[in-house]
């Protein structure tokens, strides 16, 4: 007989009566009825229930096991009676008799408890982590994560991309965060970075010729922790690929992740048509490049109705120039309740508040109600109505100023309301390529010109393009956002030189600088480079939404906490006098 | 159309002869044969033949075209005449009229060529390394590396194992080399370490119950560089399972590298047959505990047919304890001439020399020859060739000493024997396990205990054996030897507190530093740990091996130079003030 098992705690059914077997796992509960032990054993497959009766040689020993010990036992199956049939396990037909028990791993008091539906501090989850996860719910985003990935890795393949590893101990390879570094000991003084992508070294793959490039990359970025993103290394599924246009990009990515999400959706639907959203329509119709496509409330600028109003504050406003007025309907919402709800809303956000009109039953059919529509007026209220296609029972809200001070509350305002009013279909993948993302952008503060995106994106339109005002450019450069997530993000690169040049002036980037920082790829573009481009998609990112989570931490195995340390394993911790020696550095005592 | 091709440089074959196609490349070589200009276009998937008459509207572009360039023709695909046919190509009985050309990108003078064999040194072949890696061996090379890594993931899937990632910026996890560390900005003065293998975390990973682990895993060692690893990171196979004996681990990994080597070996037999040798034995037949097993030469101790000879060098030697004289057989090496050869081997190994006996035709039939056999006499000689087996032709070598001073030498003799005698199956993949490592070796200087291979490993006999003399103790530790390389390691674990205090106490660790090194994993063991072991398997070995390459570089796709620096992407660099601020690190100057 094997050492530990003939089989595992989710085999055995009725076929099996009459045998003796051989299980092992953990006690997952054990109760006492009457005088005879039932026992819970669980193992990564499954549940059996196993029971010692007095007349067990082994009843002594197994009253002593707790919860989570680790044990053996050998057993004769019998058929439960029919009226202790479990349906729900699918071994729940039977039951096991211990004729012969050995505990593999006793376990201590339990910091935290694997049965049951008791909630505990993250600290505590992390710190036992391997507790954590012997949870059936983190059993299955484990595997789920595993699954996820498995299944992106066999549907890049299937469409002719083959996966290269790329080097983690390099140069920087900035994308918009801090590097970490890695102090070097045979060059001391000097460091290697780990890579924030592998994006330098893919496009280096396509120069190569290797023509079609996927990875499960690991991705390290020195970032703020958040709920939503890990604060040290991450994995992203990384794509390449030469002579390709933006839209073949879309229409290779797009049957992967369409299928990853029919997968693994577990019955949500998923959208097939993806729309194209340039840039500045999504943030004006949604005040943010990710917008949850699921909410079909779109903005509208309403500044001519508002203009030479009797509402003095817009009216005023509008005067100022790159100032606008925008509506948020609410079909719905046309209740003063509500709209009050949503002005306090914005007033939490920061904004003084947030004007709203309401139409409701009235003498003469529709009427509008709220201060606003007396401020300006019933032709003016009515144009709004019109504008928005809104009825009664429907609201709407106001927001004026920059775009840029009052896009972020919108669009925010704009999910709550689309939530709160029953306007999502929860039970729905909603996805939108989101294009022409301006190249540059300027510094609010100091009116410098910087790269919007990563700096290896084509501008639309070359040199030409270039040459003119860089902050009307557009780059050959998208992102896919999923139920108001960013997904993917990706370009077709500047592949040329003289076009890389340009661009890198244009923020500030004298050759010099260039070919210091990105010399290796721009010196590789001198012999022959192809037209290319791609994507990264987050693979956290992608599990967390298959697997309906919020935090980033249910979806790893082992994820570092919110001050990036590993409690579990004392991580980071204070390197020995001779690691700093070998390295040629030194701590500078804190003041 | 699209924008770049229609069909790719492999695609084309005399049912498109008519077509007019668009095919995007680079430029393998020019030829000019009478003024029309033939051009090899060459991407990921093959060459075309692409030629300019003067008659095309761009014959002036085309025939400035340069090796290397990228260039997008339009052309109409023509049958070949019959006699201009090159049956070894796929597209070989068609070409293209060249009617379109746009330059995708120029090419600078090369610093190395991709058409022809021409060698170039190593620093001009990593610094171009996208120029490198478009030449055929390398594209072929890489795309194997990915094949193969593809291969034994669908392997692992297809016997129930499932990939978990774990995670790279983390404690150290010691195996033997010096970590690499990560200074952490949040905690300024602590740094991480990135870890050597995934060994605790993959532990930890059974503690949590998910029964059966792999992962293709990044492992990062700072060790001084050597032609057969990367002195920076590198991937390997790394799998674990719980609930089993190492049998099960031998039957779990034999049938995946079993197939991969049937998958990828072109034509060479692969062995399936995988003797299991101790450790002892592998060290007394072959000197190494990596023996090329498809050398057939076995050593065997001979001590007692030198003990009181007249070869007064190995006889007195044999009076120290602890000394042994062995014999390396030498089938078809009785010539003067070979054994001489051989003994100069020996002294530019470092030894003062390597005694030998030959075997020739003699008056009464075989007859030995050399100084040694007329130092012990006919009978020595004669005992010695019969219990080595040899005849007449044959020779045999001999080392006196302590094992352990002249094993090195006497495996690498083994080694230029067998191959120089011609007793290799080059065609050939030999496996062995090598079991019953000893747990501890003992420091020769210094005279501790240390433990021989990774710390984690379940002494054979428990308690038991670790109560008495610890060079005795041998683990449940294997290695996995392929020609002559280890390409698997592995062990049962130590999951029990308890024997793992105990162990540790016996290579000094107290009970504080095992808490502070391992506290993680000796914590969770404290938990329901179960039975547990593995191995892993490094790719790039592997890959070496079936692309029959001896320098890891030639199967990595962007490796580092052996000083460990990138010259193409200049790592390791010196860090701004900045960064190194915002560690709290200062470098200490050189002197």
């Amino acid at each position: 007989m094997h050492a530990y098992r003939t089989h595992t705690c989710a085999d055995l059914d009725t076929s099996a009566v009459g045998e003796t077997v051989r299980l092992s796992g953990w006690v997952h509960r054990v109760r006492d009825h009457g005088g005879v032990l039932f026992i819970d054993l669980r193992d990564h497959y499954g549940v059996t229930q196993v029971l010692c009766d007095p007349d067990s040689p082994v009843f002594s020993e197994v009253e002593a096991v707790r919860s989570e010990w680790c044990i053996r036992i050998d057993g004769v199956v019998k058929a439960r009676d029919p009226s202790l049939i479990n349906p729900k396990l699918p071994t729940g037909e039977i039951e096991v008799y211990i004729r012969d028990m050995e505990v593999l791993g006793r376990a201590q008091e339990l910091p935290l408890m694997v049965f049951g539906d008791q909630e505990y501090p993250e600290e505590t989850r992390l710190r036992y982590r391997y507790l954590d996860l012997r949870r059936e719910e983190m059993q299955r985003n484990m595997t789920l994560r595993a699954d996820v990935i498995a299944s992106i890795r066999r549907r890049m393949w299937d469409i002719g991309f083959r996966e290269y590893q790329t080097p983690i101990i390099t140069a920087s390879s900035p994308e918009g965060a801090r590097d970490f570094l890695v102090p070097s000991r045979l060059h001391p003084g000097k460091f290697y970075a780990l890579p924030q992508a592998p994006q330098q070294f893919k496009q280096l793959l396509m120069v190569s010729g290797f023509d079609k490039y996927f990875q499960i990359a690991p991705c390290f970025r020195d970032e703020d922790p958040r709920a939503d993103r890990s604060p040290t290394d991450f994995y992203q599924l990384d794509m390449e690929m030469s002579f390709v246009s933006q839209q073949e990009v879309f229409d290779t990515i797009q049957p992967v992740l369409e299928g990853l999400f029919e997968e693994f959706g577990q019955g949500r639907t998923v959208d097939k048509h993806w729309p194209q959203i340039p840039y500045r329509d999504a943030m004006r119709w949604y005040g943010t490049d990710k917008p949850d496509l699921r909410n079909p409330i779109r903005m509208d600028v309403v500044s001519e109705h508002f203009a030479g109003s009797g509402f003095k504050i817009f009216a005023e406003l509008l005067e100022q120039p790159g100032t606008e007025v925008r509506a948020i309907p609410a079909p719905d919402g046309g209740s003063r309740k509500f709209c009050d709800r949503m002005n306090k809303f914005a007033q939490e956000q920061g904004l003084p508040g947030m004007g709203y009109i309401f139409w409701r039953d009235g003498e003469s059919g529709v009427e509008a109600a709220g201060p606003l529509a007396k401020n300006i007026g019933p032709e003016r209220t009515e144009a709004i109505r019109q504008q928005l296609g809104l009825g009664k029972g429907d609201a709407a809200f106001f927001l004026g100023g920059r775009p840029k001070d009052f896009e972020g509350v919108a669009s925010r305002a704009r999910d709550v309301i689309g939530r709160e009013l029953g306007h999502l279909d929860e039970g729905r993948f909603a996805f939108a390529w989101i294009v022409d993302f301006p190249i540059y952008e300027k510094d609010p503060e100091t009116g410098a010109i910087d790269f919007e995106h990563n700096p290896f994106s084509m501008p639309q339109g070359g040199m030409e393009a270039l040459e003119g005002d860089p902050l009307e450019v557009k780059g050959w450069q998208y992102d896919l956002t999923c139920n108001g997530y960013e997904v993917v993000s990706g370009a077709i690169r500047n592949h040329r030189p003289d076009l890389m040049l340009k661009a890198f002036e244009i923020a500030g980037y004298s050759e010099d600088e260039v070919r210091r920082r990105f010399g290796g790829l721009f010196t590789a573009f001198h012999y022959g480079a192809p037209p290319h481009g791609g994507c990264a998609a987050g693979i956290d990112r992608l599990v967390m939404l298959l697997a309906d989570e919020i935090n980033i931490r249910e979806v790893i195995p082992f994820p570092m906490n919110q001050r990036a340390e590993d409690l579990m394993m004392s991580a980071p911790s204070e390197p020995s006098v001779e690691q700093l020696m070998e390295l040629g550095l030194r701590v500078i005592p804190k003041e």
